[in-house]
């Protein structure tokens, strides 16, 4: 049994949709950060940063902050099937995500979507920055079915961000390679189950 | 023999640290980034985001870019050592460091250092950024002496992006635990070694 702490975000979306694929059995522990739950000293013990997702897996005795570490030791323990066609490409994917497309597109929504106005310039940086990652995993998808060849960990962890293009005012249809990945992966059933976790009745948004 | 592709950047010492830590022979390619040479279709091949750092490895094979990705490699590949005390800890604050602590750093320099005056929002925002991760990091090494207990890939990529504390306008005597550790690992020979790679005669600040 994993505890699995998690809010609806991009990334404790990763976690939950990677339990679902593996079949594992989680028990969701909703951690709501627009009510600065994450901050409660119960919480910082299980997670340094502050920071969902994390997950006690009761099993092994393992706590894990951070969604890419988590990614990893799931797959690494529970589902070697998710590393997809080749280890070093996929974590190289990986870590492309979670250096850039997350943390750059976090920083589209907080100033295009919940902050605009506030600097025009950001705005401008972050919307340049959120065409050229797109773009970039528009070529990659142009080249092979899923990021790493056969779906992975790098699509597990990039999947969620980009179901969040509405925030990014970013048209799916220009990205024909994105748009047809993203569907693909919108139709697992897995993915249906995961992402509305923790149960807040959230639909994914299909273009 | 290791072909490296980098420049001197905190993400570029990462590899060249740990390259130097492990003793491997490698070959630096500069790509200097003030003169866009990450845009040349050469490189693109090796990296398909644009970024330094890259390498490919000579005897394996393997041809990777994101530093998170490539020290990971390096420590499952040729230096177990760099796991620190524990593989799992360590991974949680290398994806700590890929994902938040590069990353917002990374936005500090551009709206603090390069960009003041652009967004007083966006710079206020990052500074305050900087000084809640500087504070994870002072509260995780009042626990232990290097991140993950004993020195690894933790420590060798965040320590270069601490390295830039006057970029980010940070006072390092305020982070005591921080202070200690910067300090023990800029006196390591290798640390001295990777830190002026490509060779510019650049020299580790020391508060």
């Amino acid at each position: 049994m994993i505890d699995l702490y998690t809010f609806a975000t991009p990334n404790g979306r990763k976690i939950s949709i990677a339990l679902e694929e593996l079949g594992l059995a989680y028990e969701v522990h909703s951690v709501n950060i627009v009510k600065n739950e994450q901050f409660r000293p119960e919480f910082l013990r299980i997670s340094p940063n502050n920071n969902i997702p994390a997950i006690v897996d009761q099993d092994s005795g393992v706590t894990l902050m951070e969604s890419g570490a988590i990614l990893i030791y799931l797959a690494d323990t529970y589902g070697a099937q998710l590393w997809g066609q080749d280890r070093w490409t996929t974590l190289q994917w990986l870590m492309w995500q979670m250096g850039g497309l997350g943390p750059m597109l976090g920083q589209v929504h907080h100033f295009v979507k919940y902050n605009p106005g506030k600097a025009p310039y950001a705005e401008d940086r972050y919307r340049e920055e959120a065409k050229r990652l797109y773009g970039v995993l528009d070529r990659r998808l142009g080249e092979a079915e899923f990021i790493s060849g056969t779906y992975s960990i790098a699509d597990i962890a990039s999947w969620p961000w980009i179901s969040r293009y509405e925030f990014q005012q970013m048209d799916l249809t220009q990205y024909p390679n994105v748009l047809r990945w993203y569907r693909a992966i919108a139709a697992r059933p897995a993915v249906q189950r995961g992402y509305d976790v923790p149960a807040l009745g959230q639909a994914i948004p299909l273009p």
